[in-house]
């Protein structure tokens, strides 16, 4: 075959991947500077109604959630009622917490996607771990946050540097999906609601079709 | 009295404002690069839900819905199904459309409120003719979108400069409110629901007092 | 009359404007920093079109062309071969230049659109001396360049303090237009040729109507 | 006398000057995402250390301090701990609130400093209250914080177009100092302390002519 | 030989490269937010301008053409009228289409320059697994847009983590060219076409040269 | 005469214009941090040597040169060796020592041009008292500095707001000059040093004409 | 195991690590603009008290410190009146210098944790040496400063494509700590007083469990 | 010894080091958009000066000076009258001229300091094949310019992934310089002309020394 090098493309795959959500509490968003906050919650409600979608394993996770970094966000525990929630008494690295691990090993997923508050510290520090531990890790830059653009930064190339992939919620949700007829009118749904670009495309398509009639 | 300047304050009042949507149509939307798409959708749509919960009396109006601007954002239309909807045939500034303007008269307010794409012109355009025609102008920043910040820069200051109102959505909403024991719930729900920072402190806290009982 | 406020609309008018080009040469380009150098020369082109297309009559103008200055951009000469083109042997202003301010008086029309390159120099100055000389004043800011934002930002607060209105070139259009029926397929295809994301509304329709068939 | 122009200068003067802070309350920062959120405590807490230094009169408030916007910023009410207090129980207007009001007038001083969170809102519908009441408005622009760059940016076109001085604490300052030799080593040290650039000229300079001895 | 690193030089030649555009489509530009829309036009077609200056075998293709995501823009079409044109029913990835893989294997090259839209999805995937697949592969880093430029930095981390060159279209042009003396008109006239301040420059010096005879 | 709005321009005139150079000191320099320090040096040297340039009257002050705030920057007394320093003991606005204002009154000119750090202390302060004091002055942009781009905003709304002109230096430049031909080779060599794209234009031009020889 | 790619974390920890500050003198301090002045005294601040919460062996060096580069920040040394303090005669790169060697040495850690200014130069140049000498190296991102997010990007690179890992002064705190029940009041503290959005969560929280008794 | 990871430190050095200067051609600066105009210039004056200060071997080179692309900048030329200076021919990738690889190959040195326009062609070409070709390849970032920020950061990170080492002209001064007391001196002069902060920090202290006498 032609070309002088070669790697193996780490994809996500829909049987194979297992979503955590880390500390996506109330109080922590306060700390997230690096995205608008309607874009952000926007995001981390669209990379969750892509696990929902894609019926993947969800292990939801939080620290302290009875002091001032506050609940998890309401909005994912009405996605996922029966999710595994695992409260972290202490552990700032989830997978220092058996529960939480525990709860990942029984997905028996071998892909492990991550995304949470703040990326530098609960994210970071979970991937990882969980590269260390075997996993191929893909965390989701759009639905992390930090205090700032450079913090995140210094943090993407920690993580990348140790073999994380680094991918936002639309190339998630693309990658898992490989085709769109797979559920087109499922996908079309999904998009509209989380990327309204996307959602005025096809309004804009259904009234031109509805004029042609 | 005091001091060596002063200046009448032109203050939005529930009683006096009327809300102008101008052209916040899905074709339209593609060209507003000045905001992240999902920050400007929920600014639209926190614009329209405050002009429900203050009952104002509320004008949409489109250019050119059956052509490339395509239809009135879908999610407006459910929020206003009974507010006349001035569908321009040609006119680009919809003040100098007969029927807008009249619908604008019967409104009986002298305040309008107005937001819409492209800020320098559909916004721009109408705003300066209303201040012209006597009325109070009010742009909603926010809720207006265009191609650029410097395009949107160099429209607020010809606005500015010849007596339109520049505000935000949110000091819209506390402008009408004046006070929040009006509704103090009502107030509540509607910032949870489209500032999700203002949503997250509402759930910390009630989550700290349930601890506390 | 409601409101408390009055102030009038200083409105573009086809038959009472003209537009001046003040040194877009091809030396002066290089100092351009405010705008990116392809989006730069598409507004410029884009401006130029737009008198083209409302017939306005056109002066055209440059410094010291046979200096380091350089010579008119040659697309614009392809534009408007038969415009007045004043060379200006040393005056930076162009209304120190008694041919130019001829020249614009013969137009005849009390309203001038200009654009040029520096901003802060070639545009402000000019604007200036024709506001003082009584003429309506429209400087088209993304039509013009300069060495940065901060620059940029400047001369825009000088000059509108002044009495000039600055608007983009779109705004600049559709001022001029007024009702698309005026003539619905030329500004379609100039907004296709210089603002590709209407154009790519318009194909994306096309496309779509001639699937309904 | 020479010029064309003539302005008078609306200039802070200590005995003349009250210091109003609104809302600055601990739900309330997280509402701020247009500094940094050291950079903008640091600010806020020299703008109270000014008006100490300046034993300015002070007028604190809050808004529904019971609830999510929280408490005052207790570092404040450490520094003026025998300053008014007015907890406003629904006017988001501080203006608007009689308690306040009244609070202001008792200072007997026609100049009105204000800064608060947020700046759109709390800081500028109290400031163009203020200016209608006659008096002489200045608002802190870097201890005033609010949920962007771009909101800032249209409140401070309003409130400026209506009468109201921005000006930044450093400036605040200044104005009100008139001369180092009032205070020279007060001033130091607060400089020292709230402008780290000015501390370390400072202390570089201490440390040379120790040399130098 | 000096020097204690060594790494070979993945270098584009025109003998071995093939240029793949992905998705290029009307409707998709519209969700490019991270090049302003008339620089992206400008560096799409440049690259495709590119293409047919060396004579690069080309493959074209779409995804889901007749829905909301449109055709493709029709000035890469008159460029390559008589190109492959695979239009995929539903996958996302390039690479999971037999057609466009047995299009891409018939050029025959070893070099696989790649843009599309967007950048984190439709080039990032297909770059990935053609990289799997054994092939150099060039990703043209201003010819691909995506959402924002956060988005476009992760998937450039991604995509260079795992072996592909980054490139802008300029450097494509000069490392296929390699020495200008191959065609220097056609060069010349390429560059003046689509980056204006090289077009400037060879205007200014033709006209300086016009002066001196 | 045509137009429906009329303003004076307020226009720099080289034998009405003096310029004062205010607290360039070392020291303060350190506080700058809205422009690079070459390019701000760069800016600063370039002023002093259009002051040079013009013969324009100057005044030079620093405030408390012998503590932190440091001397004059020695470029500026190379330039300016008899010029009058006037070194306040602790006035910070200049316009409150006796001796600066006595110093600006005898240069006879009614047209003052400042420049100095910071662009909101020392600069703002003292232009509003010039202008008070009936004087039209020129604050020029980019040879004063500050602590961010946000309090230069500021203070530029605060100054241009009560009369103040604002402008850069290429501007002072050139509407001192009015006419390349009072000096070509003068104004060139002073825009080839500090105006590097100018120069370069300049050098490429020569090496043209040199070849067509 | 799942998964196909491993790497081990390079993972701090209290027993194993050591802090070293280079370079924060007050002089070089003015070299600093990729962070503003009062975030960036904070975070290095933050950084020294994260030394000595957890009681990490510390290293302090200057660089001719009794020249134009200046003493140390004072309240660095106030927080470690009793470390090294290694005075270095000339070298820049500090691993030059035995003494701070053997003073690394001898604190008898694997982990070496650096922050200094600038970033490029004291900084990189230290933490490259070390890397060579084999310890893990942690670079502290925003405890670190230099001229330019430019420069301080270029450095990050060479940086971690050479065996350093770089994070930010909170990531380096929580590593560390691993367990809030480790110490819950004592981090608590030390967040408050240097990440006020956490400090405000605190506050929040304890005046709703106030209230709730 | 202590750490997990271990790298080889690739550090420059003035005895095996030499500098090649690729194209900083005046006609070639008019592309440069990433950097502001003045400052790029000082950025490549200083590392002339570097180049000089150290006796590096120096190699020049041009493209197509004859051309649009002009002479090289006279002010380089004036530094180095007697280094080699390659005029090419037409070769883009100066490696490709043997002339020029003969050049470098004579100065007998392992390490090649390559800065130059534009970064991501003439610099980043040139050093991926010095890269190929055994040498030790420093790119200074500072000192090469480009098209845009984003331009430059992709060809970063192709160069940096092949095995060239980053770093602006101040970390390669300090690099070649290793210890002050080499020529104190020397070092201030060079800083004092090109770093200004640094210059105003050995100003100030002259200043105070001055005083404690």
């Amino acid at each position: 075959m032609p070309g002088t090098q070669k790697a193996s493309y780490v994809r996500l795959d829909k049987e194979k991947a297992a979503l955590a959500l880390v500390d996506h509490q109330t109080g922590l968003f306060s700390l997230v500077q690096d995205y608008e906050p309607a874009e952000f919650r926007n995001s981390v409600l669209a990379l969750s109604a892509i696990g929902k979608f894609f019926k993947l394993p969800v292990v939801l996770t939080t620290s302290l959630s009875m002091g001032p970094n506050g609940p998890l966000l309401p909005e994912i525990l009405e996605i996922f009622p029966d999710a595994p929630l695992v409260h972290r008494p202490g552990q700032i690295n989830a997978w220092d917490n058996a529960e939480f691990v525990d709860a990942v090993k029984k997905t028996g997923r071998p892909q492990l996607i991550i995304s949470g508050i703040v990326t530098d510290v609960c994210v970071a520090h979970a991937a990882l771990s969980a590269v260390e531990a075997g996993y191929d890790v893909f965390v989701v830059t759009d639905a992390s946050g930090t205090f700032s653009p450079s913090v995140r930064e210094a943090s993407w190339i920690r993580m990348s540097n140790n073999g994380v992939q680094l991918l936002n919620w639309f190339s998630v949700a693309c990658e898992l999906m490989r085709d769109w007829r797979n559920d087109m009118a499922g996908l079309a749904a999904l998009l509209a609601k989380y990327m309204p670009a996307y959602g005025n495309l096809i309004t804009s398509r259904e009234h031109t079709l509805a004029q042609g009639k």
